[in-house]
C-alpha cells in the first residue's frame, strides 16, 4: 500500500478536512513527527518509507531527493519553490506540484498592515506600552509616501489594489516583465530597482527566491535606501542579507524594516534585539481561509497523484529554467 | 499686549511652521513648559495671563476656566471637545474654534492598521520574537469576518473607505442617524449597537466622547461580544471601560483589543500587562501630514481671533447641546 507523508507543518490544525479527506479516501499517511519546521537530516532519515509528500518550506535537497527511493509526487504546500530541488526531482521522475494563487490574498493583507505598522510605529510604541512607556511617535500615512513594490506578480498586485484605497500618490514599481494589464488599473512608474531602493520611502519585496534574487537586498542596496525609509520582507528569506540589515537597522541609517520570513526559521537571531525590527514568524499566508484553501488544495493534489490520477497544479516548466539559472 | 499661550503639547516638532505664522504675526506666545500633556493644576496656576489658547487634549475644565480671567478664545488642534467645558466657556464669553476634518485620515489609516494587526495577531507574535519565540499564530482576513463600526461620521466613514478594498463581507454600523450617502457607497447594514456587539468580530469605535457616550463599552457590553472578537477604540478614552476591557482580556473572553486612548494619559495601567492588547500612546492624528494641518489651521484661527477677525471655523452649536445633554 502507498504511504504519504506530511512534513509541513501545522497541518490541518485549523481546520481538520485535510485529514477527512485522506482518511475517507484510504490514504495511509504520517504528519510531522517533530511539530516544528523539520530539518535536512530528519526528513532524509524518514522519507525513504514514502510514496507521496504533502511539503511546506522544509529542505527537500539533492540529499534527501536521493534517499527518496519510493517518492514520485510532491505536493507543496504554498507557493515558494526554493527549498525543493526541481532539476534533481525531475532527474529522478518525481513530479512536484504546488497551489500559486492560495496564499496571495493573505500575503498582501498581511503586507499592507506591516506597512501601516511601520510608517506609524504601532509596533514600537506597543513595546514601548508594555514596558510602562509613554511616547508618541509622529508617523507618516501612505498617502504622503513613494512606494516601491519590487516584484508585482500574484502577491505585489493584490498588494497594489491594497494601498490604491489609500491615496499613495507615487507608487515605483518593479519586476522581470512591466505587466500592462496593472498599467492600465493604477498609476505605476516602472524603474529600475536601482531607483526604487533611492527614491522610495517604503519598499515591499514580492519575489520569488531564485539563484538571481538571492541577497538582492545587500549592504549596497541598504546603503542606496533613503534615511528612514523602511523595508518590508514577506516574501522569502534569503532575498535580504539580515546581517547587512541588522548592520543598517543598528545604525539607524533605515528607519526600520519588517522581516517575516528568514533564512533559517524558526529564527532567533540578532534582529530580535531591534525596537525599531518589526518580526513576525512566517506568517504571511497564515490566515485561517487562506491556510485552508492551501491545505485543501496540496491534500487533493497528492490524494489525485496516488490514485493515478493527473495532477491540476503542477509546477510549470519556467518555475525549473528560473531555479536552473545561476 | 495680548498674549497667546500654547497648551498642547507636541507643537510645532515636526513643522515649525506655526512658529512662523505666530511669529511673523508679532504674536507673543508660550509654550506648555512641561512638555507633556498638562494637569488641571498646572493649566489653572499659568492661565490667568493669556487672551488665548491653542489647546489640545487637556482639562479646560470649569475650574481652569475660572480662573481665566482674560481668556476670550480657545483654539483646539483636534477634533474631540470632551476636554473642554463648553458651557462654562459660552457662560464666560470664550469663543471656541477646533479642526474638525484635518485628523480624520490619520486616525482612519492607524485604525485599518490596529485592524490588520490584531486580526493576524502581528503584534503578539512582534512582542514574542523579541522575547525570543517563535510561534505561528493564525489569523483571520478582513474578507472573512464580520465588521462593525459605531459611529460613521468624518472618521469612520473613511475607515469603510479604506476597508472597502479588502472585500469585508458584511458590515454592521451604527450611529444617531444613518448617512444614505454612505449607504450608496457601501453595502450596510444599519443596526442597533447590541447586534454588532453581539455579530461582529471585528468591532472599531468612531464616536465623540459625550455624557451619553461615557463607558458605552462595559462588562455588559464585552459579555454580548462573541469568543474571539476584537475591539478597537481609537475615538477617547472613557468610551470603554478599560477596568472592565482589562478582565475580558485576562480571561480571554474576547480575543483581543487595540487602544490609541486613555482615561487617564499618559496611561501605565494593568492593560500594559497584557499581550493581546495593542497599546498606542494616542497617536491616531499623528501622521506629519496631519497634525502639521491640525496645528496650522489652529495656529491660524488663534491669529484671526487675536487680530480681531472672524474666526472660520467656531465649534457648532450641536456640539454644545451634546455635551449639556446628562
Amino acid at each position: 500500500m502507498k504511504k504519504l507523508l506530511v512534513s509541513t507543518w501545522p497541518f490541518g490544525e485549523a481546520n481538520h478536512f485535510p485529514f477527512e479527506m485522506l482518511k475517507s479516501n484510504g490514504i495511509s499517511f504520517v504528519t510531522n513527527p517533530w511539530r516544528r519546521k523539520m530539518t535536512e537530516k530528519e526528513l532524509e532519515k524518514i522519507i525513504p518509507d514514502y510514496d507521496g509528500l504533502i511539503a511546506g518550506t522544509e529542505p527537500i535537497t539533492a540529499k534527501v531527493l536521493a534517499r527518496a527511493v519510493r517518492l514520485k509526487h510532491i505536493s507543496r504546500v504554498g507557493v515558494g519553490l526554493d527549498n525543493v530541488n526541481l532539476s534533481e526531482a525531475r532527474k529522478r521522475g518525481i513530479m512536484v506540484s504546488y497551489t500559486p494563487d492560495a496564499p496571495a490574498p493573505a500575503v498582501a493583507e498581511l503586507t499592507v498592515g506591516l506597512m501601516i505598522s511601520l510608517l506609524r510605529n504601532i509596533h514600537v510604541s506597543n513595546l514601548e506600552m508594555h514596558l510602562g512607556n509613554w511616547n508618541r511617535y509622529f508617523g507618516k500615512r501612505l498617502a504622503e509616501i513613494t512606494l516601491g513594490i519590487i516584484g508585482v506578480g500574484r502577491i505585489g498586485a493584490r498588494v497594489l489594489r491594497r494601498v490604491a484605497a489609500f491615496g499613495t500618490p507615487r507608487i515605483l514599481v518593479n519586476d522581470v516583465m512591466p505587466n500592462l494589464e496593472l498599467n492600465r488599473e493604477f498609476k505605476l512608474e516602472w524603474v529600475s530597482k536601482k531607483t526604487i531602493f533611492q527614491q522610495a520611502d517604503l519598499i515591499s519585496l514580492h519575489v520569488p527566491l531564485t539563484p538571481k534574487t538571492r541577497y538582492m537586498v545587500n549592504t549596497k542596496e541598504l546603503g542606496w535606501m533613503k534615511e528612514g525609509s523602511v523595508l518590508i520582507n514577506t516574501s522569502r528569506g534569503g532575498v535580504v542579507n539580515e546581517n547587512a540589515l541588522y548592520k543598517s537597522l543598528k545604525l539607524g541609517r533605515i528607519g526600520g524594516a519588517a522581516i517575516d520570513v528568514f533564512e533559517k526559521e524558526p529564527y532567533q537571531g540578532p534582529l530580535c534585539r531591534l525596537k525599531n525590527c518589526l518580526l513576525t514568524s512566517h506568517m504571511g499566508s497564515m490566515s485561517l481561509d487562506c491556510r485552508t484553501r492551501m491545505e485543501i488544495e496540496a491534500t487533493e493534489e497528492a490524494i489525485r497523484f496516488l490514485q493515478g490520477k493527473a495532477l491540476l497544479s503542477q509546477v510549470p516548466p519556467e518555475e525549473y529554467s528560473i531555479q536552473a539559472e545561476k
